[in-house]
């Protein structure tokens, strides 16, 4: 048994969101002696939860602390936010910019609490990053300092300490230390990064590639496909993002490589299914029929192709994925256009020089 | 079906080694109606594969072509040598330098034919990648043009054309081209470079990770677990790899990432088994004795430890596999110790702007 580790002093938390990511987190840190409030729209849940310490919604296997008081329906009182050292958003994407245009008056003036947002993917309407909603809607000086934690992380394995490991990441150093400093344990490590962007490109675009790992499934391909297909995925996802402007090392880090590498392996996930689905040759429609919502990667992959078109940059898997969800094309088909592509360099690389291969280079007489 | 692509003359090939992925390669080049010769030293396996089109050795349920032809178990002579238009070596690491030493005064002053290689690993001895064992053995000037061929690709599912994609690479980009004209179709894709140096400790490195990613199984760790370990095992690889002279970039490919998740997601390679079993907490001199016979990454942790400390590298997750294998440690302690290092940051980025990112930190105020 790893004995906690301790950082800093012990926090007030309000987790805005009562998911499967929402609960697990007030878990962990509640289980590192933060004072933890949990808040959700639905009443029953709020009251359900503070009963008998489940959750009705999530992780129902889970028997929560006493400690953690879930709050709602109502919206949190201006006295209770002001009240916080930190609030973390775990709501989906589309409801960031209603939520914090409600909170902004509250934020005005007083001290500000240490913003984290877990949500990943793209506001479907504008298109917009979680940091561009932030900076519409409580301005460029609060995004500056939001920070962003991500990374292959499932909920139901957190709540059992199984070793996890995410990025924590913010355009300000100094908050992106203090998440880490909240959240690290060594069950749960953090990694701090300064690459927002990048860190929430990855987010949205591995569940593009996700459904093209459950398509690849569907239509009978095995591990040298699924491992030739992440391997693509990600060269297209660090290309994509370094023409957005992100750093193409982001997408090597947890919240890159590593959330890709769980999502395109997890076959229980929507997108995946939606993917393997589609690759048996079922319809799009029947499937959202019958899975009851639209998988997140269904609508990035429409946000994404408009973005990657806007940027004129080459991303076959993920075009290919559009061309299926919303072109009609059978996905077999499509996927042997892309095998067919012709052979190219895999890489444009900078070679730099160190000492064994330059001693190697110079016994082979490349070097000087 | 996928139509063959065809791509320049049909060629006399040679494969050294009847192995695994020896005949799975021989499979796949006859099936492109290149004319394909096998050597192995086993003259009753010889007979056997000309008499019955199966390799009593390997891929066992497989049906070769009638066409492809199983020579040995004497050295091939000079005449068929140089006949031949490519030598493939597909045989361990540690028999390259003899047989290239024979292979020598055959290749002298002739037409040097194609030399493609696939084993994977570090001369025990001295250390030695393949490309250096050719500088040795046949003049700089052959290793200068030597091919290499890596990537995620097990043997069974490359002889059902299931699509596989690997990494072809040559100081020569003539000949990395050549190498790939040779193999690429649809279900056997090719992307070419020019790293080899990296290509071959990518390739060796994986098997000590894929030690660890069984370690982690074994101690009964899940998926978060393993999606942090090959991210981390990633990074460090491309920090050894780096310091050793490597291109950074070269991990971000199918021979570096691709092979890595694929080693590092196989329950069922040595490497890994070795792993699982240290978890459980068998003793590994126990384990090699009902193996059979040492996992290739049991020789390369001891090697790569060596480099290491040469380089002057942390490498946490290799010298934890060390320690566990040569210094008596408890795989489960030593696990926890890496768990507790202290939190850090990730990576060290280099941001480099493109259009969108500008604007949305023009927002923010941050850039001009």
């Amino acid at each position: 048994m790893l004995p906690h580790q301790n950082h800093g002093k012990k926090s007030k938390v309000l987790v805005f969101g009562a998911g499967n990511f929402g609960s697990c987190l007030a878990d962990h840190l509640e289980d590192s002696s933060h004072s933890v409030y949990m808040w959700s729209r639905s009443g029953d849940q709020v009251k359900y939860f503070n009963q008998y310490h489940r959750n009705p919604e999530a992780l129902q296997d889970h028997e929560f602390a006493e400690s953690i008081t879930a709050v709602g329906p109502e919206f949190p009182s201006a006295e209770m936010v002001q009240s916080m050292d930190v609030l973390l958003f775990a709501i989906p994407t589309e409801g960031v910019r209603e939520t914090l245009t409600a909170l902004k008056p509250t934020l005005d003036g007083g001290r500000i609490p240490l913003l984290i947002f877990v949500n990943k993917g793209i506001e479907i309407k504008t298109r917009a990053l979680t940091l561009e909603i932030i900076a519409d809607t409580c301005g460029p000086e609060i995004a500056k300092i939001a920070t962003f934690l991500s990374g292959p992380s499932f909920a139901k394995e957190i709540v059992k300490r199984q070793p996890t490991s995410v990025s924590v990441v913010s355009l300000s150093k100094e908050h992106a230390q203090q998440a880490s400093d909240l959240f690290h344990q060594p069950w749960f490590r953090c990694y701090t990064g300064d690459d927002p962007i990048g860190v929430e490109l990855a987010g949205a675009l591995k569940n593009v590639y996700a459904i093209a790992a459950g398509m690849a499934a569907g239509l009978g391909f095995e591990n040298n496909t699924r491992a030739m297909l992440i391997t693509r995925s990600l060269a297209e996802m660090t290309r994509v993002g370094t023409a957005y402007g992100a750093s193409p090392l982001t997408f090597l880090t947890l919240a890159g490589v590593g959330d890709l590498f769980l999502t395109c392996s997890s076959s229980t996930s929507r997108n995946y299914t939606v993917g393997y689905r589609l690759g048996k040759g079922e319809q799009l429609d029947h499937i959202i029929k019958t899975l009851g919502s639209v998988a997140e990667g269904v609508t990035t992959t429409k946000g994404m192709k408009a973005i990657v078109d806007e940027l004129g940059v080459a991303a076959p898997i993920a075009s290919g994925i559009y061309d299926v969800l919303y072109e009609g094309r059978d996905a077999e088909e499509r996927a042997n256009e892309l095998l067919s592509l012709p052979p190219m360099g895999e890489l444009d690389l900078s070679v730099e020089s160190g000492k064994p291969a330059k001693r190697l280079l110079e016994k082979l007489g490349l070097q000087s």
